[in-house]
C-alpha cells in the first residue's frame, strides 16, 4: 500500500503550495494517487486560471525523510494505517504526521489537556494530579508541550502514557526549557510534530498544532485559560469535531478562571476530577461519525466546463462563504462545484477558511 | 372578599393540625370556603377513620391577629389579592404570609441569593455586590436573614429593595445580632414569615422558609454553599418550581466552591455578575403555568364510600408513593382518590411528602 514511491508522491504533494489538507485529501479522491494527483495539478490550475502550484521536488522529499529517519522519527500517513482513529475523521487533519517514540500509545483512549502558560502554581500542581489520575485510570493524556498547565499535564502523566504535539518539527525545541522533557517524550511517550524537521514554530503553526491535540482526543479539558487564547481555541476546535469540552471552573474574582468559566457558560462540562472527565467520556470513547464532504469529487469522470467555472467564481468574493451556499446558489451538482473550488485553489485564487468556507 | 369572618376561618383551619398548604388548598376547592370546609372536618376525618383533627379556636386566631397588627405586620392570604403572584403558583405556596414593611416591593421582579452562613470574607464582598447591582438593574433580592451570604444580599440590595423570609415570627430575632437588620428590613423593606408571631424558629421550619424564598423570585442565586446545606435545598426547590438555578463556580481546591460546582453540574446556570444573572432570567420573569393539581377535588357533588376508601388504603404503606400512581393502580377517578386521601389526612392517618409522594 504504502510502498517508497508513493509516501515520497504523498509527501510532494503535502509539500507543494496552495495544498492544505483538506485539497490534499479531495486530489486523493478525484485522482486516486498522489502520483495521479501530481501529473493533473498543471491542467487543474490552468484551468482555475492561474499559474501552476510551485511542486515539491522529489529531492526535497528525499532529504526530509532522511532527516526523519536520522532522528529515529518515522511518517503515519493519513489513509494508511497506522494513523490515529480519532483525528482520521477530522476533515482537515494533517495528510501526514512525523511522530517519534511509541506509537502503541495512539491506540488508547486519550484525553487533551490544555491550559494557561503562566498559570498558578496550585492549578499546575492540579493540572499534574488530574493528568496522573486518568493516567493511571488508562488514559493516555495529550497536550502541548507548552509552559504551565502543558508541562504539568505531560509530567503528571509521564509515567503512564503521554503524547506531545508539538508546532514546529520534531528536532527543534520550544520553548529551550523543555528541551530535556521534549527529549524524554520522544523516547518514552509519543511526539508528535505536523511540520518537517527544521520546521522553527511560527505563530500560524500554533493554532494547527491545537487541531491536532483537540482531533487526537476523545474530550479536551481546559484549565486556567484566558478568554482569548489557544486553549480556547483548542476547545473551539474539539467541539467543532464533536468532541467532550470540559474547564475546571473558577472564582469569578480569579482573573485566570474567565475563560473556562466562559466556556462552561457556553455549555462545557463542569469537571473538578479525573472521575468527572471519565463519566463525561464515557459516551464517546467509541468516537463519532466519520464526515464525508471529502468524497465529493471522488468521481474521477466528472469534468467541469467553462461556464459553470464562471458562474461559481462569480458566486465567491473576498467575504468568506459557505461552500454549501456556493452549491446551493450555483444550482449545480456539489461534486462540480467541489471540482472547481479545487481548481481555483491549485490556481492560488482561492482561500479556505474554517468551517468549510471559502474566498477569493 | 376577606371579610373578617372568613379571614379568621382561614387562620382557623391554616392553623388546625393535619392540615398543610396543599390539604388547606383542596379542602378551600371543595368546600369553597373555610367556613364550610371547617364545618366538614369532623365528617371527613370521620370517614378517614379517626378522630377529628384538632380544630384551632376563634379565640387562638383573634389573639394572634391582635398580635399581629400590634407588631404593625399584616396577612397576605393566598387565593385573594394582594399576594405574590410568582409563589401563589407553587402548589405548595403558604395559605397566609405575614408581612411587616412595604409590600410593593412584592410586585417588582425578585431574585432570591442564598449561601453559606461561613462564607468566606471575599464571597460575602461579592454577594454584596451582586445584590446591588441586582438591585440598580431594578430587581428586588430576597434571601433568608441568615449570617454570611444572606446578610450579606440583605445588606446590599438595602437601598434598592430587599425581602428576608424568616423561619420564626415577625417578633423573633434570629440570628439575634440581625435584629437591628431586621428591624431595619421590617421599615424600609419587607419582612415576612409563615409562623405567627412570638414562634421561635426550629430545625422544620428552615425547609419551610427556603421553599417560600424559592417560591417568590424568578430565579435562585447560589454563592458557597456545601453540597448538603439549606441553600441546596432553596436550589432544587427552584429547580422543582420552574425558576431559573443559577450559582457561583469556585476552584475544585476551594471546599466551600463543592455545593455551587455541583449545582453547575446538575445544569444551573454558571454567573459571575450580574448581567449574567438578568440575561439568564429574560425569559423567566413572566412566570409559568399554574398547576392544576389543587383543583382535583373541586367537585364538590362527589362522594366517596367505604369499597374504593378501602382500596385505595391497602394501596399505600409507610413507604411514599407518588398520589399519581396511587389514582392509576386504584382505577378510579383521580378526584375521588383525592378525597379519600384528604379524608385519611384529617384523620391523621396520612402523611404528605415532596414531589407529591403520600405514605402512612
Amino acid at each position: 500500500m504504502s510502498a517508497p514511491a508513493d509516501r515520497i508522491a504523498r509527501l510532494r504533494l503535502i509539500r507543494s503550495d496552495h495544498i492544505g489538507p483538506i485539497t490534499y485529501g479531495q486530489l486523493l479522491a478525484r485522482f486516486g494517487s498522489a502520483q495521479a494527483a501530481l501529473d493533473a495539478i498543471p491542467d487543474l490550475a490552468r484551468r482555475g486560471g492561474g499559474r501552476a502550484a510551485r511542486i515539491a521536488g522529489a529531492g526535497q522529499i528525499e532529504r526530509e525523510i532522511e532527516a526523519v529517519e536520522g532522528l529515529g522519527a518515522h511518517y503515519l500517513f493519513r489513509g494508511l494505517d497506522p494513523y490515529p482513529a480519532l483525528l482520521a475523521e477530522v476533515e482537515s487533519a494533517p495528510p501526514a504526521l512525523i511522530v517519534a517514540g511509541d506509537p502503541a500509545l495512539l491506540d488508547r483512549p486519550m484525553v487533551a489537556m490544555v491550559g494557561a502558560r503562566n498559570a498558578s502554581a496550585a492549578a499546575c500542581r492540579f493540572a499534574r494530579q488530574l493528568a496522573r489520575g486518568l493516567g493511571e485510570a488508562g488514559s493516555v493524556i495529550v497536550s502541548g508541550l507548552a509552559r504551565g498547565i502543558d508541562t504539568a499535564a505531560h509530567d503528571g502523566a509521564f509515567d503512564t502514557g503521554t503524547v506531545a504535539v508539538i508546532a514546529g518539527g520534531v528536532d527543534i525545541f520550544y520553548p529551550p526549557e523543555n528541551e530535556a522533557r521534549q527529549r524524554a517524550i520522544a523516547e518514552k511517550g509519543l511526539l508528535v510534530a505536523e511540520q518537517p524537521p527544521g520546521t522553527e514554530p511560527r505563530a500560524r503553526h500554533f493554532p494547527y498544532r491545537n487541531r491536532i491535540i483537540a482531533g487526537l482526543a476523545a474530550g479536551t479539558v481546559v484549565i486556567e485559560a484566558a478568554p482569548k487564547s489557544g486553549s480556547l481555541i483548542t476547545a473551539r476546535h474539539a467541539a467543532e469535531f464533536g468532541r467532550e469540552v470540559m474547564a475546571i471552573p473558577g472564582s469569578p474574582l480569579d482573573p485566570r478562571a474567565q475563560g473556562c468559566n466562559l466556556l462552561i457558560r457556553e455549555g462545557a462540562t463542569l469537571v473538578q476530577s479525573a472521575e468527572d472527565v471519565l463519566e463525561a467520556l464515557r459516551p464517546l470513547h467509541l468516537g463519532t461519525p466519520r464526515p464525508a464532504t471529502r468524497q465529493a469529487v471522488a468521481d474521477s469522470a466528472l469534468e467541469t466546463d467553462d461556464a459553470s467555472r464562471r458562474a461559481i467564481r462569480d458566486l465567491l468574493s473576498v467575504t468568506p462563504v459557505a461552500v454549501d451556499e456556493v452549491i446551493r446558489q450555483s444550482g449545480l451538482p456539489a461534486a462540480a462545484v467541489q471540482l472547481v473550488l479545487l481548481e481555483l485553489e491549485l490556481a492560488g485564487h482561492l482561500v479556505r477558511h474554517a468551517g468549510g468556507r471559502v474566498s477569493l
